[in-house]
Order: C-alpha cells, then sequence, then structure tokens
C-alpha cells in the first residue's frame, strides 16, 4: 500500500474566540498548514472540511465550498464530511482515499467547530444528536449519562476506585496547563477531581471536556510529492476505521473497548507495526474514562490494567507510552469536527520535535492517534512514521 | 484507470412522508439496494450518508452510524458528508475512492432528505445556509433571487423569452406526471408556467422544484466483484469535481454554465467519452433555468442554443439527448442531499431497460449525471457504461 504524507499543518488555540467566525477558524488554520507546506493555495487538489454542527451553531453550511473559495483552491472540489467526535479524521479519510486512489495530489483537511456562540441547552441538544435521538436522548441517555455506565461497570469490573480513575484528569491537566493552544490550563489534584461536582454519577466535571471554539488543517499529499518537497518526511503508514452500536448495546457497556480495538488492528497491521512501536499517542478522551478504554483497545495496556498505568505515571512524557501530552481533548476543549485534525497537527509537532506544549525527548520517530466518536458509534487510527 | 461498478440500486418515492422517519427513509432505500446487489448487508465494507441538513430538519446527527447500525453494516465504518444539493453524488464519490483506493470491496451510499416536517420558514433558512449567510443571505440573496439574476441575464444574453424557458417545466413535468416515483404528478401548458405566481422575477413557481421527503441508494463496487455478480454489468466510467464561488461573483451570472463545464470535462475525458455518445443524462434542475446551463456547460448544445433544444423537442426520450426523463428534480421533488443518488438510481434503471416512469428507447448503453449544488459552488458528474 502506497503511503500518504503530512506535508503541512497549522492550528488555532482553542478556547472563546469571541472576535472570530467560524470562517474565520478555518481560514487561520489553513492558512498556517499552506505556509508550513511551502505550496500555493493553487496546489490544493480537494478540499475537506470536518464539522460536526455549524447549522446548529452558526446557521452556516456547505462549508467545503466556503472554505476552498476563501482560501483560493476553487476551483478543486470541496465538500464537509461528519461522523461525530471522530469528524476531524474522516476529513482526513477522504483525502487519503482520493491520494490513494490516484485521484488527487494535495489535499486539504480542515476540521473545525464553533460552539461557544450558543447557549449550553443550544449546544447541548447539537451535541445530543450524534446519538440516537429518538431511542436514546428523549429517554435520557445523553454523552454523560451514557457514558456514565461504561465508566461505573469499569470502576465496577476492574476493582477501580474513583480516586483511581482522577490520576487521568490530573495527568492530562498537567500537561494541558503546558500548552498554550489548550483551553484549560490549570493544574489539578485528585482531591480538586473529586470535589469537582458530579455530573452524571460517577463522572464529575473536571473528568469532561469543554465546549471550544477551533480549527485545525492537515495538507496530505502523494508519497512523491512528500519526497520532493525538500521536508523531513511524515508519512501516514496505517490506518484503520470502524463503526459501532448506540449506548443502548451490550458491547457499549461491557465491552466498551471494542470499538477501539476494531479500528486500531487494522491499522497496526496495514503499518506493520504493534504498540510496542509507538513513541507518542493521541487517544481520544472528551471523558477521561475513554483514555484507559482506548489504550486497552488499541492494546498498549492489558484489559483492565491501563488506569493503574496512567496512575502510575506510565503514559507521561517520559514513561512507556506517551499518552495526550497535548493535555488531550479533555484540556484542550473538544471542537467536535476539529478534534481528529487537532490530534494530527500536535502528533506531527511531537515528530518534528517543535510541538507548542511539553516536547517528548528523543523527538518521536512513530506516532498514533485514536479518534473515536458518537456513543461509541465510529473510530478511526492512524499510524506516522518518518520512513 | 479501474472502474468502479454499480451493484444495487434502491429508492423511496418522493413526497410527504407522514408516516416514516429519517432513518425509516434511509432503511426502505437501502434495503431495496442491498436486495437488488444480491449480497448481505455484511459483505457491505462502507457506509456513506449523503445528507444536507438533518440537524435543522430532524434534530437528528451522526447518520452514518445510524444507518451502518440499523441496517447490520456495523463494523463498516461510516459518516456523513455534504456539499449541499451535490451531497448525494460526493456521497458515491468517498465511497468510489475507497473503492479505487483499494481499500473496500463494496461500498452503499445513501442520500435521503426529509425536509417536510418543519415550517416553510425554517425549512428555507435551512436551504439558506448553503449559500454564504453573513454576506449573502442577510443580504436578500437567497436561492431564488440569486438563480434569478442569472435567469434573468440568460434572457437578457440569448434572446428566450420567458415563454420559451417554460418549456423546461412543461416537459419535466411531461415526465414527472409518468414517473409514480416523483412528487408532482400533473402535467402543464406554457401558459400554466407563465401564470403561476412570481417567486423572484423572472423565476416563476411552477420553475422551482418542491421540498420533499426522499431517499435513495446506490451500491457500488469493485470492477471484480460486478463480473462475478452476475448481474448485466453497469460501471462508473468516468467522474469529475469541482467547486465554484458564490451569487456575489462574476462567472456566477455572466457565466454561470463554467461551473458545470469544469465538472464535465475532466469527466468526458476519463471516459474517453464526449457529449454525441451519451444516451441518456440526468440534469440536475433545482431552478429550471439550470437545465438549459447543464446542457450548455456539458457541452450538449452550444452556449445560449439549449433553452431552443428544449422547447424543439431534442430533450425528449425520443429526442437528441433523452434530458430529465425521469421529471427532474423540478417535478420528482429535490431532496437536498438525495439528489445525487436519486440521478444515479434513475440512470441505472434507464439502462437496465426498468424505469419506473418513461423509458428511453432503445435502452441506454451509456448514461450521464450532472449534480451542481449550492450558489453555483459544487458540480460533480459522472459517466455510467455497460462495459
Amino acid at each position: 500500500m502506497p503511503r500518504v504524507g503530512v506535508l503541512g499543518v497549522g492550528k488555532t488555540k482553542n478556547g472563546f474566540h469571541r472576535d472570530k467566525s467560524l470562517r474565520d477558524l478555518m481560514m487561520e488554520a489553513s492558512q498556517k498548514a499552506i505556509e508550513d507546506a511551502g505550496i500555493s493555495p493553487k496546489n490544493i487538489q480537494m478540499v475537506v472540511v470536518g464539522n460536526s454542527s455549524s447549522q446548529m451553531f452558526n446557521s452556516e453550511n456547505n462549508l467545503g465550498a466556503m472554505l476552498s473559495d476563501h482560501i483560493g483552491a476553487t476551483p478543486a472540489p470541496s465538500a464537509c464530511i461528519e461522523s461525530a467526535c471522530a469528524t476531524g479524521s474522516w476529513a482526513m479519510y477522504v483525502g487519503y482515499m482520493g491520494i490513494l486512489a490516484g485521484l488527487y495530489d494535495a489535499v486539504l483537511a480542515c476540521g473545525v467547530e464553533k460552539m461557544t456562540d450558543v447557549s449550553t441547552e443550544k449546544g447541548t441538544f447539537a451535541i445530543a444528536q450524534s446519538a440516537d435521538v429518538s431511542t436514546e436522548y428523549f429517554t435520557g441517555l445523553t454523552f454523560p449519562s451514557g457514558v456514565a455506565l461504561y465508566q461505573a461497570r469499569y470502576i465496577d469490573r476492574w476493582g477501580a476506585s474513583e480516586e483511581d480513575l482522577c490520576h487521568v484528569s490530573v495527568k492530562n491537566h498537567y500537561y494541558g496547563a503546558r500548552n498554550p493552544y489548550a483551553q484549560l490550563r490549570f493544574e489539578c489534584t485528585v482531591e480538586d477531581v473529586m470535589k469537582s461536582p458530579y455530573v452524571a454519577y460517577p463522572i464529575k466535571l473536571y473528568e469532561i471536556c469543554p465546549m471550544t471554539d477551533s480549527a485545525s488543517t492537515v495538507i496530505l499529499c502523494r508519497e512523491e510529492m512528500m519526497r520532493e518537497s525538500g521536508k523531513e518526511p511524515i508519512y501516514i503508514t496505517g490506518s484503520g476505521a470502524t463503526s459501532g452500536t448506540y449506548y443502548n448495546s451490550t458491547d457499549q457497556l461491557e465491552d466498551n473497548y471494542v470499538l477501539v480495538e476494531r479500528a486500531a488492528k487494522p491499522c497496526f497491521e496495514m503499518a506493520g507495526l504493534s504498540p510496542e512501536d509507538i513513541d507518542v499517542l493521541e487517544c481520544y478522551n472528551a471523558f477521561a474514562i475513554q483514555e484507559p478504554l482506548g489504550l486497552e483497545g488499541a492494546g498498549f495496556f492489558p484489559l483492565g490494567e491501563s488506569w493503574k498505568a496512567v496512575r502510575d505515571g506510565l503514559t507521561h512524557h517520559d514513561g512507556k507510552i506517551p499518552t495526550n501530552i497535548s493535555g488531550g481533548v479533555l484540556t484542550k476543549g473538544h471542537p467536535l469536527g476539529g478534534t481528529g485534525t487537532s490530534q494530527a497537527v500536535d502528533i506531527v509537532e511531537q515528530m518534528r520535535g517543535n510541538f507548542t506544549g511539553v516536547q517528548v525527548e528523543p523527538i518521536p520517530e512513530i506516532g498514533m492517534m485514536i479518534n473515536r466518536g458518537g456513543p461509541g458509534s465510529v473510530c478511526i487510527c492512524y499510524t506516522y512514521q518518518k520512513e
């Protein structure tokens, strides 16, 4: 399988962007990526936006054409893709397939969400629509209450205490506080997490990501174009994509990790890699519990063991598998459609040795991202290598 | 370039589906397509939904996972794509790229929109969000008023009268009346069209499509899988995709046809075909004027000549280039995200000789579809051949 190069990356800060529109955010991240790639907008042959809910948050639609027009890539074809919280990874996937198909040389994938212009009530309803509205939302099974079910089951099944799991938030806040692009930039202790109010037992406020405004852009290209660019090459060498079920399904509660397993396994196989090879990992954690579930699903730790690994520092920047050294979406903020591309940008920065926050040393040779979404309904993984 | 097979198709009737949900419509069309393809849902390796505005119309999102789960294709990866009125064609394009990339054998692409559950006001606002909301919608440049500008310019530039252009609606209504899957099933005369109220001068009510509830599904597959199926093979042999600009741009008013030209030209080139080779054509016509503009953009008639061709019967089922023998979205109804897939299903039915309405004779060997969208911001074309 030919590989796909990552020619350029760009990102905005995450947070409240009162002075910028959805379009401004897309433009800022994309112009940075184009500059980083060292190409002209006219070299971009396809534009894919990843966005989950712009009609609810911003009364805008057809964002692919909007970005293509404003960035100067028109007449390159354009579209906007949505796959709950795996939306950004799917935007990359469309470009990845277009390049592997031999149809395109260079594709711009921009993930974006501007969530803070509406009331929390409206925002919560927008997000809830990624679950099964007719059978879940209206019966009270929202994202926090759904995740609470499998967090409770994890605690019960594997003997972790609530305090044990708090270490996930403590670790992510440690790194978020050191990443100027993150939204929540303060450290916290296990006691702080325990004292934060319950949102849906046993989930506490500090175990849930904030809504945020953010865009991030990745420019993908043919392998030859990467080589000829003169830049240090970084390639996507493995990919895996899957879908799953809803909250009201056994595998979401008892065996939640399988969603990640089904995407990570083919990803490792395509790349010819195993978890031991990975130097830096971005693992989706809109809810803290999803970080250990991802670590176990991808095989970094045995089932029921990863909460100990996080507690004992094995996922810190100098640990066995540096995980969410960006602070994760738990503290960076979770721009639904922008999260996948944000993970990709942060991994590429780590592999280039110029990450905006804590840099993993030695500079990582091999990176991986795990981007799950929905109630447990979608997941994409990618591996990144320099050769 | 390897070709991609069309293994199965399915469609719902268009209209007011008071008794069916968005999901029901997707399921109905997709189950028909799976049955038609003669495969099991487990053979589907990727599910792509094309939908423009389900958050506005139905308070639902993440439709890819919804369909994948309910159709029984999970754990196949899934997503939902949006590109204004070219959304359905983009859903097919994602599958097409995934197959050409060698990643997938069989992909289900379902285009859907359920538009009639909300007020006309809310629906109109949902649609308007596919234009540039900040610079167009709030200044009054909605879809009808934007298209009116280029319809007026067409009349002025090419010497067509308002009555001349009415023949587009008369022809589409003739065929829509004979297609039980269409929403507007009555014939009309030039006088009827002229008497229908102005929506935005010079556009009259009978020159605009209705909102509708509809889903249609296409199952694409590798060339080898098509051959081994035992079915009469139909392949996508050419594709072309492009983006354009907004209403407030010269090329949308003076040279509106160029949007289609930029998608049709590479499509013909890839297939090694020219307009003379096409036996049956579906040409997007949410507004009647877009049919002559598409015919000219794709090169079926010289600039400024196609309105005469329509008037003189050259686009009827027994004419030079049978165009929108389905009735077109002008009378079938225009389910934003479902229109592209609906065009594909109707062409495949024509090429199989079992179209639900007026069948073109002799049975077409080569078909084509032109699916534009937005203010003039997106377009995809495909050609279909039996060998």
